[in-house]
């Protein structure tokens, strides 16, 4: 079962070299979750054939526009390519009325039906939840109103043992059971422990969003013992100032976050303008935590 | 003096095949007029090498997100990169909503002076004046609200001939009187013809941008004798009945229209996410007018 985030953009508000602003998709087994959605996301999915009539769930962190502007292009092409299926948009409130005033002067009426979330900025909820996945927010520190995302695979079953199954004879009825963690009693009025029968199942797997924010430690209980986390690194140390006027983060910051909340491993993004190079930033945030990685779109990371 | 419009983006709502939606900038003299603002427009002026601070006036047709979408974004790196020369955004009146409410949910005031201009989409008016260029805006047949517009040069004064104006020794202060088509007269009393002393100027130069419309022959006396025009082409003719029902035009179409409206040249463009190959559109348009072009992103014509 896949857990893969694919870059679709990673530029801060300017799209200067050809880079985009801000939107990732998270593929969680068959789920396709949009993460932001900056300008021009739309035509990169395209570029990277994405299936976006495949995205049911659409992630909006703020309404900065390099986080939101390509939403609407996205709401209504998915219209005019015959959508039927429910839409769910999670976004600060007044991204509604957003949606809402252009679809009603452009007269558009969805052939699907969309509906809208609102976040709740100022504190974690669970979002979403479903039988395998569930999503918290995250609240971040920007100059709006602004929410990261944790996403989270549910604990699995334990595995049944083939082998020892056969061996003691378990009904199957019993199966369950055992995936739940209970002994089993033979006949007998033996008890096998459910430890011989059965293995640990794979550890549950998460990725956590934080963009845009200042640097805030009060976040790292939300992204804790993440398996990969993207923090965002607009700056480097020598504009630390300028980060902390605009409530972003630099490079060392980012990193500092991934090693305080033992991530296992750190994407940084939302890049500045004015780096054209960005392995600078990469050595900055890698001398704080090692594990990090450029988000450049087009790229994809999976967790095994 | 240059006349020159640059294509951006000419497709349809679905921006498949890597084809933007449609914006285009045209350049008279030192003027940079952006008419149109479809999603992805910024990115597109940042690869072909367009100075967007330049433009001081952007001309939206109307709000389908096609047409507009990438308007936020390039108001919003226009303010971050620092301008402080006024923008005239012209449009129609809702417009001027959606984007109040998006400076107001990303708190952004913006650090230059965005004056809207209201458009009319039932009548033509003159929009726009100064001492070389006028536009009038054009009532086109759409879903919605739409306008067309027609750039021109205002005619140019009579060019003086410098010989004759030696050999007849006429004073210098008498220079505007013949450039406004005044005879001469000697100190002698005699008569000397405006058209012995000066030169047919050169002919003002137009530009006509027709998108989005149905075929429709009232448009004509807007885009009459005008030297390039712009008509939108989204189907061939064995789907006239689907522009009918969707307040679009044909390729076939276009052409009549240039050809009735005596245009001297036509670039059609606004291409439905249907044709993949764009030639069948080109040869049908030119069955009816021969003098046609598409309207490629990344092309430039000139009108000399």
């Amino acid at each position: 079962m896949n857990f893969e985030i694919s870059i679709l953009g990673s530029s801060s508000a300017t799209p200067i070299y050809q880079r985009h602003p801000t939107a990732q998709i998270l593929r969680i087994h068959e789920r396709f979750f949009l993460i932001d959605c900056g300008e021009g996301t739309l035509i990169q999915m395209i570029r990277y054939k994405i299936k976006y009539q495949r995205i049911n769930h659409i992630f909006i962190s703020h309404l900065h526009g390099d986080h939101y502007l390509g939403l609407l292009g996205l709401i209504s092409t998915m219209h005019l390519q015959g959508r039927s299926n429910e839409l769910h948009v999670f976004g600060q409130p007044e991204l509604k009325e957003i949606i809402d005033i252009q679809l009603k002067y452009s007269e558009t009426k969805l052939r699907y039906p969309l509906v809208f979330h609102m976040l709740d900025a100022k504190s974690s909820e669970l979002i979403f939840e479903d039988e395998e996945v569930t999503v918290n927010s995250i609240p971040l520190n920007h100059r709006i109103p602004c929410t990261g995302f944790r996403f989270s695979e549910k604990p699995r079953k334990r595995k049944l043992d083939r082998d020892m199954i056969e061996k003691y004879n378990v009904p199957i009825e019993l199966y369950e059971d055992l995936k739940d963690g209970k002994d089993y009693v033979t006949a007998e009025g033996k008890t096998i422990s459910n430890a011989e029968l059965t293995q640990d199942p794979k550890e549950p797997r998460s990725y956590a969003f934080c963009s845009d924010t200042k640097y805030d430690e009060r976040i790292l209980k939300f992204i804790s013992n993440v398996d990969l986390l993207y923090h965002e690194a607009t700056f480097m140390s020598d504009k630390a100032s300028r980060a902390e006027e605009t409530f972003h983060s630099t490079s060392a910051q980012a990193g500092i976050m991934a090693r305080k909340a033992n991530a296992k491993r750190l994407l940084i993004g939302h890049f500045s303008a004015r780096y054209k190079n960005l392995y600078p930033l990469l050595e900055e945030a890698k001398a704080e935590f090692s594990n990090t990685t450029l988000a450049l779109e087009g790229d994809r990371f999976s967790i095994d």
